[in-house]
């Protein structure tokens, strides 16, 4: 048997609050590998970095965008030797880093220059540092060759979910609550191109945002849903949320804080306040929200394909027992679990994608799936940095 | 014996007037490689690529710069390409391409990012819209690996000019004239530490410059230094101009239009024409101050470290007699003469060394020799962006 491959995931999402490293040992070959979790750990950034990534990119000097290029690769770098030190681990026991790295622009719809439009990704952080800093293999820029090929550069983890969650007996859903939510559908005995993956719309982002604003900014979140708890939601509201557009899109699709973060979260409280709605009230019918948007999602574009026999669900909603229990109430039929249930660090499954994403880079294989089950052309996704 | 190795290589200059493609063939091992040019060709970008490129980093949308990675990536996947077409050959016949890419910052020393100081480097183009568009191998960014290292990202031909003109018999000169000159001597028998390379002051770009200047715009360089070989040089003006305290620092050293440009020779043209010179006295002044910087710098820093054999002239200044002429009135000694003369393309070598930089890439060979010879840690150069 061959020595497992063991790889090393730093993600940075798009709430651009921290840095997450996992660690991940990589058995077998594509697409029947085991991918099992050894250890992981999240950083916050730097205030003085995440005031330079809170600005808009029109605010950053382009300079500035140019240096923090060094300066995150040098981060991301000490993060990931400070993980592996913590998981009992030398570089030299790691065969590659995946970095995701910071998205400052994502636009696969293409930006304008002069008359051109251009679809264009920007991930900073640069594997050549991580690999000079760390001294291992790094793979970065997963997101450019699958606009290369006219993809949306997004989602690039179905694949790690796939080969995570594929059975021959049980069809099961990945979902994800981030400040978005989306979710991967694995029909049982399915190939990479039956999997459907898209998003289904809000997952913290207005419950964070609703909670900060009614605290004033004291409070950035709903921990463990306990304002939510305490009141029942407003039906009417709920109806009215419901019949935001994006729902009714067909998949792929994708949205972002663009769309359900914090100027339509305000417009959506000022108008529940003026109803005389209570700040639990509020809280609870945002947190319905995220879940009933989710089972509409789900109804309307996964069911109609398989039976659900499991939800497995990461992110931060995995950790709200509102949502989790709401979930559980919609799906009666299904087994709804957190990753962990599956062996999935809920909180840093996509640093563990990434990792994976590193591997398949490394192996050679095109790993934009969801791109080509829509008849794109395969790429294989990231850069390689070698290390003398 | 093995497979020659193909390689394209692909390189904008800091002039930012267009793109050369050179495709070399590469035998032997570092660093007895021997590298043959088969083919290379010259394009200016298109004007509305131009009047972007023209612009001062800071009058750019950050968006325009994103844009640019995928637009320019395509570009030069299009006319490497071409370029492999009128050649005769097919993607399948090319091992690899190595994209040097547009620079857009190239700041060493730093970039200010709030309280810290970040050494930063950017060349635009990406490596993954190269790679798709051609369906060839590609690795680019090769600065951002020596910067990692704390090297100045510059200069990266030095490996290129170490293995094509290594001798045990004779000592060389790699004269470079672009709008910045620069040198590499390579004493005979050397080994990669003993080169030395350093820019030595204005090329062609104060010639170019004053040109531009003096027909208003309607003429851009002096084709085959006519105007200067009509005029006489004036001694005493340039006298003044080899006061300029870049020719008294000592290498490693670098220098750009930033110092030599369009407002430096300005400020000299109008002395030079309120003192009565005429167009053809300028420029004649313009271009032995080109050629005695060089003889300057390479009595002060090469001389004392060995006979000067040859003197190998590439670059757009290799095709100006007065330069030439110029040249071999300084150094009766040692035999001037342009790159073709061994087998080096003058006006593609800078391509070519990009071709070999992307071979030393794959070959997971560290090609900073330069950074290396003054004890700095050596870097894989380059990211390597694989195709299905």
């Amino acid at each position: 048997m061959s020595k497992p491959f063991i790889a090393c995931g730093i993600m940075s999402g798009t709430s651009r609050d921290g840095i997450d490293v996992a660690i991940v040992e990589i058995g077998g070959t594509y697409p029947h590998n085991r991918i099992r979790h050894i250890h992981s750990e999240d950083y916050h950034y730097p205030p003085s970095v995440r005031n330079l990534l809170m600005k808009e990119p029109e605010e950053l000097a382009f300079q500035d965008v140019v240096g923090m290029r060094f300066m995150l690769g040098r981060l991301y770098g000490e993060k990931a030797l400070k993980t592996l030190g913590n998981a009992g681990l030398k570089p030299a026991d790691i065969d590659c880093i995946g970095s995701h790295g910071q998205t400052l622009v994502h636009l696969p719809g293409g930006v304008k220059i002069g008359w051109r439009t251009v679809p264009s990704t920007l991930q900073v952080g640069s594997g050549a540092v991580i690999a000079h800093v760390t001294g291992i293999t790094t793979v970065s820029d997963f997101r450019s060759a699958d606009i290369a090929v006219g993809g949306e550069g997004a989602p690039l983890v179905p694949v790690y979910d796939y080969v995570t969650l594929r059975s021959t007996k049980k069809s099961r859903i990945a979902l994800n609550i981030g400040g978005i939510a989306n979710l991967t559908a694995v029909p049982k005995g399915a190939s990479p191109e039956d999997i459907v993956a898209f998003d289904t719309g809000p997952g913290n982002c207005m419950i964070d945002t609703a909670v900060d604003l009614l605290t004033g900014g004291e409070v950035n979140c709903d921990l463990n849903g306990e304002m939510a708890q305490r009141g029942e939601p407003d039906q009417e509201e709920l109806r009215e949320l419901l019949k935001h557009p994006y729902f009714r899109r067909k998949p792929p699709k994708s949205t972002g804080w663009e769309v359900f973060g914090r100027p339509f979260t305000r417009s959506v409280l000022e108008h529940m306040l003026a109803k005389g709605l209570s700040h639990s009230e509020i809280m609870r019918t945002l947190t319905e929200f995220t879940c009933e948007s989710i089972a509409v999602a789900v109804r309307r574009h996964v069911a109609p394909l398989m039976d659900i026999d499991e939800i497995i669900v990461t992110g931060g909603g995995s950790r709200n027992p509102v949502i989790m229990e709401g979930l559980k109430a919609r799906f009666p039929g299904s087994k709804v679990m957190t990753g962990e249930a599956v062996g999935i660090p809920s909180l840093t499954r996509e640093a563990c994608a990434f990792a994976y994403l590193g591997y398949l880079c490394l192996k050679r294989i095109p790993a934009n799936i969801v791109s080509q089950s829509y008849g794109l052309a395969p790429a294989i996704l990231g850069s390689i940095h070698p290390t003398p």
